[in-house]
């Protein structure tokens, strides 16, 4: 069984294992979009056991489970660590064609040096291993981070955060930067219960008492101030916006202070929309002028399964692919941002594949030659479900039939835990083997500095120059 | 022309060819969902010619026919049988990369043994060829199910069904289980003409007076009583809900006696919403107390074309895809019923390729931990129109992204034909070559006890056991 | 880098080999829908640059350049023709993956007969080499036809169109004909400002008064009558219809009156659904008394972006493929026209890939067995953002599986340039390729003269015979 995930892996022609091995293997990571609590970052977070690692938080493995009929017990449940790491062990084999099948085959190889295949037979032996492995220094959040050469980490923040951790990592000489995404989804629930005592949070932490629309875009201004201080330099929205409504002020603060009164009773969709749409504005005016990326997440359906978001909570792996309602939204929204000056640089993520196409073209609309050397509104990679080699592949023919392939940002993690950086290796053999592919069948020309170009910009170059990294 | 459909037909690695031929070409077949006449198995039917077998009530080669110009009269009409026979020859050689042009050939070859070229030269050899074979006894209904080693068959039945025929195949010592799979549509088409006599007939058949939605229950309870007593262990619904409405027994019940009273007339869309919805609470918890699988077939737009339809009736060859906008409605569906632990083992099934990513991953939300060790929501194999290599490979490949491969539930035939096993064969071949392809592109190891698990598996194994059939 | 474009690119089998140089290279095209100028052919145009031919009027190459961010200087800004010819040569590399990519080397090949790379160090070259070879007769409008073996060219005019153009081409004893298709979109736009003006000047051009709809009808029917004598075998519509409703020809009239006399103002959505739905029944009704093939095309958000649209007009580069929400509508609309016997031969295209099986199927929904040898609605080639080697093979895959590859009415530029017909050549090797894929791997019986049949009929009988073109 030697030749799964050999040094190859992924790549088939002699020109995909140049481009990768002498091009892209090496670069360093720009994560610019992840889940990491900077908190344990800061705390140089330890584990114990592979199924800390793994299985504690990790909601792709636990649908996995599902979907093999295992008891909910080994899953979130009662279980040993032992136990739960056995079960995840026994439907393994089942998993092929799923991403998490070579997630996890990389992550231990390139993190416990162990090329065992995981499955019951093997499941002791990788416990033993990976346990005694944890205990090295090398295995610590920092170093994990290290380890993987990541020059840059963009966690995912709420403009109440006090970024304290962020701060903490700045000054404590960690070599990887740190920087907070302000994503401020919250503020845009007023009918959510819950939405008066998070505005009242967001004014404390931003010190400012918000009564009404103009406080609170004065505390989000704050918010955004500190956030930049920090090394800010990209938002993200859940695009939660069924249809679009031309933004008014005075409407957007009467239907504000009526949710903040009522804490979220008797908001209507109407309302909800408005009050987004004029809020986009103001996003859209505060990132451009401070030049912010904006990405925009697209096409979930978030717990739909309402049993189990009772006992288990959000982001358990019960969120759904549904429907690409959004685009007439999303059209209007940027020719609105766009007739405003509003419109930031853009990344827009569906999670249904068959919206590439859609998307793809729409990017080119709001790009307006602006001689900006890069694309104003782009697709981001492919997205959560999709993070599989047909999905990836897909993701970048599709972006460049539409698009320039050359301009692409390349790969993000999208992740809550430490293990994921080879996602990105994943990523970049997927790439050079299509660059590959495509040149050894003669369709482009075996120009290699072309091509080296071609990878370096969008393994690294592109994603630290669209959002301006200082690295 | 000696390399089409050989021996290794759609095999293309060493590894798909082991696979195949060691592990999956001899299993059993289970044929979990079709049309077939249970009264044809019973009364043995035989055939005088190929027209007959082929051309009679096959509306996928109709429709063939017709997008190729061929006149009515050749394909539905008075012509000869020979000359309809003749005129489906002629068309043979424009149906390249259609699962047709397969299937025909699979078909000669493996009930006649045949490997002639279908086209108007071969015609007049074919013809006779196929007339003399089926004279023999090995081309009745019965030994066409027996040699092609089918162990289950799932035939789609009304329950106002005597099931007669099924229990005379039990009594009569045919090998093969031929079972009845409950699909009670009829019931609930209850803003259409016919409705009144649909539920007196559905009344009688089951010993019950139907004058209320109490006793409408009752009658579908005793004819669920007679399906599991001849061995149901699946239930059938074209799943047509375009907006899913709370239930509401009491309105259901009203709605009912007005449906029957006015035999369909004045009856809303809201109305109809209302009592399918009510009506599924039913199902789903008589599913789940006799763990009967339920498979919802969606998103087709049937009889559009009203001209032939008034002519030819349905099913016909005029169907067509027509887009997703169920899936909201299929959402909150499940959601509803696993509230009221009404949600039994489900297989989703979806005409529109474009929604495998929606569904699979929709199956993960309803997919709650249950310690069955099957998926509790699943996606069904390729359906109909997509039953061609593409379609069944993307399914596949998708399945395999979005969810475990390893629990896939196989291959059905769908068909209303004696001759459609091959499609069993055409399936195997496929899934054997997609793992193939994976394994020898280094992408997951090549233990061929694993493989050979998931194939048998997916083969056989996980229908036998989702479904609990007795075999 | 000699095999890039050799002369087996995208060829990878000897089959596929064999029918393209043997059966496919050489056929004579038929170019059944551009957007080219009758005038300038008729004035036979010439160039002075390689930017008067590129990119001037080439809004998918202005489109890929502000993808990478060039100012609009360059694109259709006051920069100097050399400047934007370098600017588009310095984006080239960033556009593998993108069907530019290969037009633009495939025109550069065919007509400069230039094997350079297009890149910024290639610019001044190309630029002299092309320079000097523009100043050939070889190079003007009608040459530039004549070499590309083109024997049919159908322009898109406006029912209000002279046609003078046309005629003097017919005159002029120019070998290829030149004729015109009635693209009457301008008529039913009855809720636009300028529509007065417009149905004036649709008057006069056809000698008729329009004052209502009885005398629109007159005037249209006058206009087809002179497009007829022109030649013209086929008919074009943006399909706009987002629901269709039953015509009734009083309320078409009041609306209609209504339009003209406030230009356009006061029209409700539901007043112009009525109206294009009569207006639809009329055409169909006159294209199956002439025998007129009728083009849809659909799916298309034209001009989202307002604020380019103001600056630069329609068909800049902004559009963008939008949603399949038109697909009940076109389903409802071929009923209807097929139950008035007005359903002409209909040829669907859509923007948006992922509508390729529900048209795929609803093409085989209104084949009626009518014994015209052809398919009376079929789905016409990968369309505009869908012209790149992924689009056309997925649409040849799909068109195969879900109706009779032997049918496919071929290629088509959709263009404004003189220099696009190697589109033909792309499309040509795309679909060889695809076939000889299938026969090497054994799908297929390597029957040469049947395949040869097949490959001749795509890329010329069909068109021919579909809309009867006399050559």
């Amino acid at each position: 069984m030697q030749h799964f995930i050999t040094n190859d892996f992924l790549l088939t022609t002699s020109t995909a294992k140049t481009l990768y091995h002498t091009y892209a293997e090496n670069l360093p990571i720009i994560d610019y979009h992840c889940h990491l609590s900077p908190r344990e970052i800061a705390e140089n977070k330890h584990y114990s056991n592979i199924t800390e690692v793994w299985l504690y938080g990790d909601h792709y493995k636990w649908r996995a489970m599902r979907s093999c009929g295992v008891s909910e017990e080994y899953i979130t449940g009662s279980a040993s660590d032992y136990d739960k790491f056995r079960a995840w062990c026994r439907i393994m084999p089942k998993l092929i064609g799923n991403p998490l099948y070579h997630w996890s085959h990389l992550e231990l190889r390139r993190f416990f040096d162990c090329d065992l295949t995981i499955n019951e037979e093997n499941c002791d032996a990788i416990w033993a291993l990976t346990s005694e492995k944890l205990q090295s220094p090398d295995m610590t959040a920092q170093n994990l981070i290290r380890r993987s050469n990541v020059v840059v980490v963009c966690t995912t923040d709420d403009p109440a955060d006090s970024l304290e951790y962020h701060m903490q990592l700045a000054e404590s000489g960690f070599a990887t930067k740190v920087l907070p995404t302000f994503r401020p989804d919250a503020a845009w629930k007023i009918d959510k219960k819950g939405i008066a005592a998070y505005i009242k949070r967001l004014g404390e932490a931003n010190g400012v008492e918000i009564t009404d629309y103009e406080t609170l875009k004065t505390a989000l201004t704050v918010a955004l101030d500190r956030f930049e201080k920090a090394g800010c330099r990209v938002a993200d929205h859940g695009f939660d916006l069924p249809t679009f409504a031309v933004p008014n002020e005075y409407a957007a603060n009467e239907i504000f202070k009526k949710a903040i009164a009522s804490d979220g009773a008797g908001i209507s969709e109407e309302e909800v929309t408005l009050f987004r749409s004029q809020l986009f504005r103001f996003f859209g005016q505060q990132y451009v002028a401070r030049n912010i990326g904006m990405q925009l997440h697209m096409g979930v359906l978030r717990n739909p399964n309402e049993n189990m978001f009772k006992k288990l909570g959000p982001d358990t792996g019960f969120d759904t692919i549904m429907g690409p309602s959004f685009m007439p939204a999303l059209a209007a929204l940027l020719n609105y941002l766009n007739e405003c000056n509003a419109l930031p640089r853009t990344i827009l993520y569906s999670i249904n594949p068959t919206d590439n196409a859609a998307i793809g073209t729409l990017c080119g609309t709001y790009c307006v030659g602006d001689g900006s050397g890069v694309p104003r509104v782009t697709q981001g990679s492919a997205w959560w479900f999709n993070d599989h080699i047909d999905g990836m592949r897909d993701q970048l023919r599709s972006y460049a039939a539409l698009s320039a392939l050359g301009n692409h940002l390349g790969m993000l993690t999208d992740s809550r835990s430490f293990l994921s950086y080879p996602r990105h290796e994943y990523f970049r053999r997927i790439l050079c083997n299509l660059i590959g592919d495509w040149v050894e069948a003669g369709q482009y020309p075996a120009d290699y500095d072309a091509l080296a170009q071609l990878v370096v910009d969008i393994c690294y170059n592109n994603a630290k120059n669209y959002f301006a990294f200082e690295i």
